[in-house]
């Protein structure tokens, strides 16, 4: 790959794939909204607002690929979610569109199906049932996706992220962890692979335990490494379990499903 | 029902289902951002921007059923779905919220999966594959009314309109045609059932050739009674059918999937 | 059918298929622990324990067919349910291996099915989640009756009956209800079929709502006549609907899911 | 249509469909290998053996639809069927592709599912479970209809024809009897449908007993509406039931499923 | 957990779990109708039949972990499988809603599904075929754990143990034995889940040859270690291979699916 | 094994089994149409044209087990393919059903399903979708099978092979790879297996790319060891990636369904 653009390339997970994916391309572009500090070696150095069209536009020119880690992640008020997530995405897609189509690597998340207990074992047609603002964002997301590959052919990889950290920061986590390495061998994957449609694939570990089926997309010949079991013993030392009917237990969005929805000021 | 709130009163459908439904509630509040005319008995008539989110707040106080039939039914630009179908709908739902959660008819699309073949037969489990930003704004109405059922007790009828028109317009619509009448035997059945939970229902007649299954909501109790098949000989007379290899005659979602995307000014 | 035998031929439902049955067969032996009233013409009268393994032995003799409506058929104490229905069912099972294999008719029930939500369409391959004590004893009757079909080729129809009445008597049965015709007729199928198997039928008329999906059972050729739908009206004009949070509304077994476990004394 | 070729013509459905179908075009072109009679008017009569290349390919030339129903019809030798419903059909597709892919009904046969039970209902996704050597070579010819079509866009509609006869001759046919006008509103569903497909069919009437769900095909808007129930008194009153255990009563293939394979001389 | 009561301690699988679960809690609760020998350390010994209310109302109390190993483990006279499997598991489940809902696991048995044939795969929500009266009365006690979680929140791991012995006895033992140590790291899976709810577990190895899918399962977590495989080569050199169409080569439920009914005297 | 018959043994996949095979049996008989070479220790050769019924009694005659690599195994002239993958197998299977019917591993193909996507995942329940005459041949073949499984007890080993080669030869390969070690070990599990019965098994190798699951074939006990991703970087070196829109790189049967139907001269 020439140029592969990092969008949200300042945030904690950004931040990880940056250090990370500088052997997977020529030059990495990486952009956010926040500081993103100086342009390292074989790196160009951007601040974009993805709900400003035209910085989106010429953002995508010129990258054969994209990591789209960008816009908000966390529950949020909705002005903000509209103009990053649903705005910002449609200006991600039209850009692609515009600038021959580079495969895109969209950053979903497991708050599309928040709502299924974790004694459920689901795949991904399994309907989608978001557990918040963000969430909801992501179906948008999803759909959008999908919609620009069957009318334009454009190919991106869906991938609902549970959660990328350096270790597990919870008991759930021990379900929905992906480690940094296991996320750069996906990105790997998927850029190499000859086709890659518009898949969704969920973005965990090999962990003993899990919540999700990932088989439909063994075509690209992705297999994680690590599994979150190994840290186990460490969250039993310095955390009490969550109680049997807490959200954090119950379901696989977790606390979002409590969350309240963030009010307007 | 005392009052019963009809959202796109002033539009095709909105104008059918105003003079047909004034006897399922006391009163009629009836809004459109277009001219609704004057006011007749039993009924209220309010201009309002579903995107002006105190203008929503107090157009759904005082109401206990809505049946939303606003916001862009068509391909537009972005910048007016964006602002109708997914700003107007998160007003919406935040005015339910604050206002006693009125039960809501969702008026969703076929064009959710405008991009399924006419040879497919699917149920409303069969992930979404929207054929453009019309329709992708629906998946995310569509989340929305999901993830507020599941975290706030929000009940949701969302409806996947076929084509609701006097008559079918064209071949494509023998299938996915569905009558006023019965529509509104649909609008009786979702506000006179117990429980209505936030099923996703097709809407179409009883039409002799479909692509849909609506068995999973049979326990609201609806039996459309029309059948587009009487329309054939008409069309057969009027039209060509459809080329075997034509948008009109291969997918659901008909020439929209080869409809392009409005261009922003 | 030279003998058919109605057990529970005292009961509600064992009354009206008494009345009704007569025709299906040259002789009707009835039996019940309560009391039958005079023999008519025709039949037989036999006050039978169904715990009692020797008097079921007897009762089962020369019959050719038998429809097992017997035992408890609402919540109770554990000790009697054990033996009439789980006792009095290996009895009869015993019987029929003993004399013949007449075909059986045994009537499980919707209870099998009661902690199923109603805005969900299930068939008869859900995994069963019974919501009481009387539930649990129809999963262990259709456990048996498939037991004694693969290993001794004793063919039975497991029909889990909905609410079989003169009408429905609430606005739940409008889902659930069996008129007594449908019943009969559906007797019929099941006595004529050349091969029987052992099909789960769900046992409900043809209402306009409905929560079970009785197609793998198409081939045994019963369409029932009726609908509940038609005494929805009265009902309306006589009950409060159920609230939408109550069970009534919400569970497939309606108040049974509610109900505690009867004590024993 | 202009010229509709009927294969098999001088069979006993062929002469069926030969007498009710002349409407369908301007003129039928008939052809078998045994005599046909005198061409009637707007009628054109070939003798063709389908296993001679050659003489197919004129068979086919100039015409707009084809209703295959030639070649062996039931069980026989191995060489018979070879010639016929292998080498006939290959041959039948070449000149289909070499004459612009006029549309074809392929009658294909319960036969090749014959090895499921009765009591199994199941939809045209079954795996095949063919009970002879000619259930085997309909399997091929639905095998040489999907590749015709994926490969060259060939449409087919492949009917798995239960039985289509006068009325029905026995009991298994109660569930699979196709009365013949049923068979020519379907013929006339898939000569008008806009887009074709390969879509697999199953030969039914709307009979009261059945096995097979054609909900998947409801796009071509066929309604059958004859029901094999009305000659069920006249059956009970001519002939026995079939035995329990008896391949008749069991096996949806009835007898086929225990005929022996026809030796070669 | 403080106190885990182990049923049934005194049978062979019972005597391995008392042995290796005694790290698991601080003090093991041993109960059984034969005789278990002296308390060790940290034991508690008790006798206890199950059929006997009251004494497992004791029984029970105190503990915050059951492994109800208890009741008859085979082919047995129905009277003695009433009394301890179906009486004495409703007298289990009443003891623990009294005492708090400590956590149960539940030894079922792959006779619940014995029926099946070893060249089909299944997943707990195929529906049951029990082999026999023990078979029955598991399936009896599924339905219970089931109703009592969905009533009362009492949590069950409802374990299906294939063959759960020192090594497998079998050829079709290869595909469904599960060895002590992974049955220990089950049970440690279960206690240490935040949440249970009422999972069906197949309780085997990590057999190469296997029949049922655990994926369902994999939210707690569980991953078995061990493999049949390694003794094939020393059963290959003891014992005949059955013959093809032997119930022990046929059928999951091996010989059970032939064993003839117990007589009572 | 007292006597193994490979039928084309001349071939590549013969030539590596004949060389690998020679521990599983007693004698190796080896056929081909094409030339053998001499007879090794331990090998019976034998020339035999497979559309000769005569010569296939004779050649099945005395063994005890059958690996048919035999046949047409490229896209070829129809009249080759019928002779040898059509008549030939039904010669076989004729000449089995004389000779006590040995176990078959049948040579099934890929290409029965060539026309799946490569994003698809399916299993073995998905309806065939051909991509040429060869593998039409081969649904003839497994129909075949399943019949006189059905209708004679027959055991057959359907082995849809993806490529089995020393190694994989481009980029696709790297899903559906076979190496020979897994064949033969495959070969091993088939006929040591107690039963057999007819299963569909995908002939590839523990690729980490894969397109197919054997889930429900695990009774079998096989574990394929080897894994193609070992010669990524291999080809990676030597070959260019197949464009995104080719068929290689999009279908499953690679550029078979692009390839022409051969002409007859």
């Amino acid at each position: 790959m020439k140029r592969l653009l990092i969008t949200g390339a300042a945030g904690g997970l950004g931040s990880a794939m940056r250090a990370r994916l500088s052997g997977q391309a020529e030059i990495l572009r990486l952009s956010d909204i926040a500081d993103l500090g100086a342009a390292g070696p074989n790196e160009e150095v951007v601040t974009c607002d993805l709900g400003d069209a035209e910085a989106v536009m010429k953002l995508v020119e010129g990258c054969d690929g994209i990591l789209h880690l960008g816009g908000v992640s966390v529950e949020d008020k909705f002005s903000k979610i509209l103009n990053a997530n649903l705005l910002g995405l449609f200006n991600l897609y039209e850009a692609a569109r515009a600038h021959g189509h580079p495969r895109i690597i969209f950053a979903s998340s497991n708050h599309v199906v928040g709502f299924y207990r974790q004694d459920q074992h689901i795949d991904v047609k399994a309907p989608m049932k978001p557990d918040g603002l963000y969430g909801v964002s992501k179906c948008f997301g999803e759909a959008l996706a999908s919609m620009y590959f069957d009318k334009f052919g454009q190919e991106t990889a869906i991938v609902r992220i549970g959660s990328c950290f350096e270790k597990p920061l919870n008991h759930r986590m021990l379900s929905g962890w992906m480690s940094y390495d296991d996320f750069v061998s996906l990105v790997g994957c998927v850029f190499r692979a000859p086709m890659l449609g518009c898949p969704i694939i969920w973005g965990i570990s090999d962990n003993d335990s899990k919540w999700w089926d990932n088989s439909h997309a063994s075509y690209l010949g992705w297999r994680p490494k690590d599994n979150a079991e190994r840290f186990r013993a460490e969250l039993d030392a310095t955390q009490e379990r969550p109680a049997p009917t807490s959200a954090m237990a119950v379901y696989q969005g977790g606390k979002f499903v409590k969350d309240p929805i963030f009010p307007e000021d």
